[in-house]
């Protein structure tokens, strides 16, 4: 029930009227008995500033950022996390009484998702496929959980060098070995998957076709030794995850990360856990 | 139930928590099955920019403004009601696109109380007690109901003479006759009372004690002639309304102009007529 006291936290994004953000928040401060809700914004990209200073000035208490300002917010915040300085972007903003602070969500979200089923990361070889703004998330989160190595393959376009660099300015904050390569570079993909644990599709291949993200080879080098897990929740169960899993993989859909990249915001907020099987099904039952 | 579609609305003041519109608006969505919601935003006084930058740029549906913004807003706003240019002041904004429409709708709120329970305003004498941000709305207003003439008492301080010249500026805009008289001179408030339909007390006297707005010899004066009406809610029966129903008058209190100009400014937003009676027996049974 709402009242004069009632807090509100938002999605900003654009567009942003799809979102499963309300559904998963709203359902929380139920469960908690915390008197707030969380509605969806629709920003227009060049109308950033002018959501950003009602954010502060209305006191809206918590945002999460999507497509097209997890980066171009950066330079209105007064403070980030450090994972969310290693990747330069935040999908989370906490107003503390006027001082906003960025948080990125999205790769811990991944690796919250994969505890939470008793998955242990320390000293675990990554691979990680793909470094847009989901597989930077990913690898530069990948820093926070002890693992042995994070391996990533990226296609060889214009932005491949920046990347490079990029994970050069980063092996600087870490002990952890930082290693890229080519997509195309079939056998070094090869040999990566032999000597990995865990291999992500941070692409979006096999969300709009049946496509899967590693070429013929070296899918039939996948073992039971391996956890697979794709990013992609649209389907539930990409063709990557349906071969891996018919190879003997343990396999993992993104649905539990889009979950944990929420329960991560959450905390942030509010210091609380979300009810995360009963978030898991209002969003997987209805729309 | 909040989804990615919800629209927002809001009340802007400072205080702000206190205020009743968001159960009156919420409960009037729910009656229309209007996805939206209605929250409350305390906004610091030099914070206003912001948050009016926040209404165009998040696509907030509509707000009622109070105490300290009314007047302050109106250079951000790109348009504006005529009810509203008279008093340049607003206490509600329709965000039409991008497009900051201001209307005030708190005296035309007291008028439209009055005539939902069958008081027919056409023709009838006036008399205002006090000149400050309520008295002039329902001043102004007025203008729009046919009365026959409007009588105004004002103290005699500094502002006097600011509100003479704003009620000749205003006779430049209506046949209707415009009178002013200072509060102290009984004489004239004795002959208007006499003169008067309609007696509306717009002072805050009788909201935390038990005094009246006229001296004794005029309140001798009233009749079953007079109604009466005291914009004041808290107490729901003033001294003032309660004395003047012991001498026959009828008597209004302000609780009706409160749901009234909620019920404006939902009209403006949506189309839709607010649920009065619903909204009233909640805005009283329950804080």
């Amino acid at each position: 029930m709402i009242n004069g006291k009632t807090s509100l936290f938002g999605f900003v994004a654009h567009p942003a009227k799809h979102s499963r953000s309300p559904k998963m928040h709203n359902l929380s401060f139920d469960y908690w008995h915390i008197n707030a809700r969380y509605l969806a914004f629709d920003v227009a990209p060049d109308e950033l500033p002018g959501a950003v200073a009602g954010i502060r000035s209305m006191g809206i208490v918590g945002v999460n950022l999507s497509m097209p300002f997890k980066q171009t917010v950066v330079p209105m915040l007064d403070e980030m996390t450090p994972r969310a300085r290693r990747i330069k972007a935040v999908n989370t903003i906490k107003n503390d009484h006027g001082r906003l602070i960025g948080d990125s969500t999205d790769g811990a979200g991944l690796y919250q998702d994969l505890q939470s089923q008793g998955y242990h990361l320390a000293g675990k070889h990554v691979m990680i496929l793909g470094a847009g703004g989901a597989g930077k998330a990913i690898i530069a989160a990948a820093l926070d959980y002890d693992v042995a190595s994070v391996t990533v393959f990226k296609r060889a376009n214009q932005t491949y060098e920046q990347v490079v660099q990029w994970l050069a300015d980063l092996a600087q904050q870490t002990p952890i070995p930082l290693n890229i390569r080519p997509y195309d570079d079939e056998a070094a993909m090869l040999a990566a998957v032999k000597a990995s644990d865990l291999i992500i599709n941070a692409t979006n291949i096999g969300m709009t076709t049946a496509g899967v993200p590693l070429p013929p080879r070296v899918m039939a080098a996948l073992t039971p030794q391996q956890t697979v897990y794709d990013v992609i929740y649209q389907p539930l169960e990409t063709a990557f995850l349906r071969q891996a899993k018919a190879l003997g993989c343990a396999t993992h859909n993104g649905l539990g990360m889009l979950v944990w990249q929420g329960a991560l915001a959450f905390k942030f907020w509010t210091g609380k856990d979300m009810p995360i099987a009963a978030v898991e099904n209002a969003i997987m039952t209805t729309n």
